[in-house]
């Protein structure tokens, strides 16, 4: 059974990454998700990795704030796709995280996404595109999506445009 | 055919590249490159995504400097993955890049690497990931790899390692 | 009919871009305003930049947040004077749109203004401006603005002001 | 007799601002140069400016670094548009010149290019987009200029372009 | 008769000033306060600063935010010290004002204090105590104000200190 | 009698120090806390630090704000090891003392931990850390104290967490 | 046998950590020092870190660049205190490895020294100093070597100091 | 006898600190120029400036890198003026220095001017505008001054300028 693995540095960044779970239900694509810090339990994150890519996870997606350092770690113990989301908060809010994400050694790649919200919610689109690549029916649903969008702008500028 | 596609915002973008195309090459994953401005040909993109993405490329990687819209735009064109490297150069080095490829809006994902060398080396191994998700071959070569990195770091280390 | 076009990456932009259009109005400069994202609806920006143009606009305003690619796309799609206007918000609070609307590659040029409001009010300055080089009317209207600028500097000052 | 006038900070300035002179010469749009500090000579940027606009200056470009006072300062003394670039070079190599000439207040606009001879290159081109809304010739020769442009990416994609 | 000439940018930045006149009171220093802002009426701050060394003021104290030219563009109106207070506020907090007043060039100095309300206090400060060089009153009272910040951080202490 | 001492560079920075004593007091760890500002009671610092050495401080934890330059000032007066914690507020919130603490110059180090709450937290464990080197109790205790953080995170875990 | 742990994330990380060695070497401290990086050699990392704490490591110092997670790494595996180095070098020259070494979360302390050279050798004193709490011949070994520092100070002094 | 007291952080700062010297020279200002570190020698510096104060020292002028607290720890010394200069030199290139320098808490000011060379000469005009508040011949000195300060702006805009 293929599923996306969500992993949350601390369990105050679930409210931001429930964004995140919305998108992978409006999908139907399965997932996990816990807590397991990567400092206070690397253990635990090295067990969940690799029974998690034992059982099918397909993509990891690690949300973490300040020293981020959980997208990495978990990149070091899985040749999966690794994507983090750098979390906002603390006095940096975020950039701190942004930088501990996305500046990887050559051969750990984790594909970053952007600080906070939008980031949640990119998180589980990258992961869906993923997963898509191989799965017409998601690939479709993507298109379909992307005419969502399409149709909300044109809601949302009719609430306000105006033209001559 | 599955292939990667690689998109240079300058030919300036090349040399750095390199290292891409050569991660690449080594795993024997098929890629296209070209150079493709967001800016000043972005109709060159628009046609160039479209018909790559039905002769078979899977995943893309765009390479761009300073106000680094490629990746994005590039997303903006398909939905499959695109992995963002930010080019340095010019007074802010890159990090101007970065922000312009990674905070990306909701919906519209670019899995963004690292600034410079290591992020052209890691957008390769990122869509290699990808694509092995559903290539076991493929899978063992980056296990292989990871396993060859491992024994690097021991050779490196024994140049320089004192234990009492 | 000559005019200003005002393009929004989002509706949630609207509140601050109020204030352009208030100060375009103020001169009595006729404007368009629409909602189209740069990302979610690429063509729907396109579309419209070409028919503007047509219809005679002159100047385009576009204010988008975060990885600001609007502005930037409108300047590849027009040889129109661009001015962009980066949106405050979100985790890096405006900088990352400051820098996605400014370091724009050689030949792409967009006029960038300050971040948020202030930005969002010169924007509607700039295009008056550029209107007015060959507007004799409008030229007056500004000098007499910068008069009344002067006045209210004035008017401000007697309320704190002391003098010895 | 309608020109651009170009006002440098200081000498130093002159050799990346060469860049943005052979682009107006390019499109043979007239000009005037020189160095007039702002903090150094504000009399003589009074002068000039008031003159330059009485003998046809349309727009003013200024080029200055580190706090960076120049454009601001010619926006203050006319209501003509000013563009603002800014210089590299000093500790904070251009940072502190973005924001000294973006970052206006309500009502003063600066149309901020790049950092540096992108910034540089850009004024000019800014610039004659603005001449070129009343200047049907000088609008085909941008449209022409595009073209170029395309086919100079054309051309540098050739040489290191690989197809599947 | 000797004063201290206080300059504000914009109304608004009187409530954070207020803490600086604040302190020239409480040492008996007279001063003058005003708004002028730099951009919005140069004429009136070259006017007023003209006739304020005339009539005696000694050190001139100007804040402003944004892009701050104010202070620089005092210093280049008179050889009396400057003061520079950057005011936060906007996107960026005070790091514009920061820089654009700080970052001046050579021959032109700006003192400049911290962002904000330190600042404000310190503006005041450092003020007097160029006064006081050749004010032995005002000397003292200088070395009378630092016992008393002792005995305050003393208090301050006791209420939370503990020894073993 | 071993102790950690904790100077703090104004008594607004007691609210988050107190943090740091409550990591102290759970480890039974004795520590002298109290107020003295490197710039306003240099002196006061520098006796302290004298007679705190002599009474038995082992470990010194400065917390500071701005331009912090207590941790440093401390490590100057003394070769016992120094903890900095950059508090944060202020336009800058906390970036300023974060690089006022830690950038030291050789042979003056700072050990130096995140701005702000969990600074004032690992302060108090680094400071344990340290006394715990050759305290075998105290070593046990911190083993211990990690496995209540491994339990605390699989609670909160478990209150999110789904698996497949 | 008491010593301090050096380990570096990459080979290429030695000629700045030379510094560090010598200064070790200098007081007789005794050491380690090997390559083991926390994302290509995980497991490499906990089983030296695990072995050189029974071996008698009382102090481990770990030096990377970019998203440095190797510090914060060994923090999570011993509870012996840990000193961080950021490297510089990449495009963002150590301001990411600053943020990723020092913004750890709370209870998992890594005390950060200054980016580069300056680090290099203040990590080795702090780790003597660490050391030198129960050991008084070091403890008088360092303070000799601040007399050292001191009459270093003098005679750098005497090759350009002029006194009225 | 009145002077100005030049203190450097560090023998390195002498090289960049000659620009300032030149400048104090050529209004024939006397000065006094010492190495004296606020951390490797606190007491050196307390000491000197104790002394210099009594002999006549009016301005104090400290020039200083990375976590630069020498001219805080002065002005925490004396309630003489205090003009800080932050060094360039490090990984951060002088922003450390500059926050270290300028973000100094209420009651206890540093006048800071620009990063590196620029600072180093306009602490010297500082300084000097500073002494000649009460004297009349070094005022006329700094007007005339200004007059060649112009006229150099002249002859180097005649080396470029071009005038239609």
């Amino acid at each position: 059974m293929d599923f996306v693995s969500v992993i949350l540095g601390s369990k105050s960044d679930y409210t931001l990454m429930q964004e995140c779970l919305k998108v992978l239900e409006s999908f139907d694509v399965k997932y996990e998700i816990l807590v397991a810090s990567a400092h206070r339990s690397p253990d635990r994150v090295h067990q969940y990795v690799s029974n998690a890519e034992k059982k099918g996870a397909k993509v990891f997606i690690a949300a973490a704030g300040m020293a981020a350092h959980l997208a990495g770690g978990i990149a070091a113990m899985t040749t999966k796709p690794v994507i983090g989301v750098p979390m906002p908060g603390g006095a940096l809010d975020g950039l701190d995280a942004l930088l501990s994400t996305v500046q990887m050694p050559s051969g750990m790649p984790v594909g970053t996404v952007a600080i906070g919200k939008a980031g949640a919610i990119n998180a589980a689109y990258l992961a869906i595109q993923i997963l898509a690549i191989y799965d017409d029916k998601l690939a479709q649903s993507l298109v379909a999506q992307r005419q969502d969008g399409l149709k909300k702008i044109e809601l949302d500028s009719k609430q306000i445009e105006k033209f001559l």
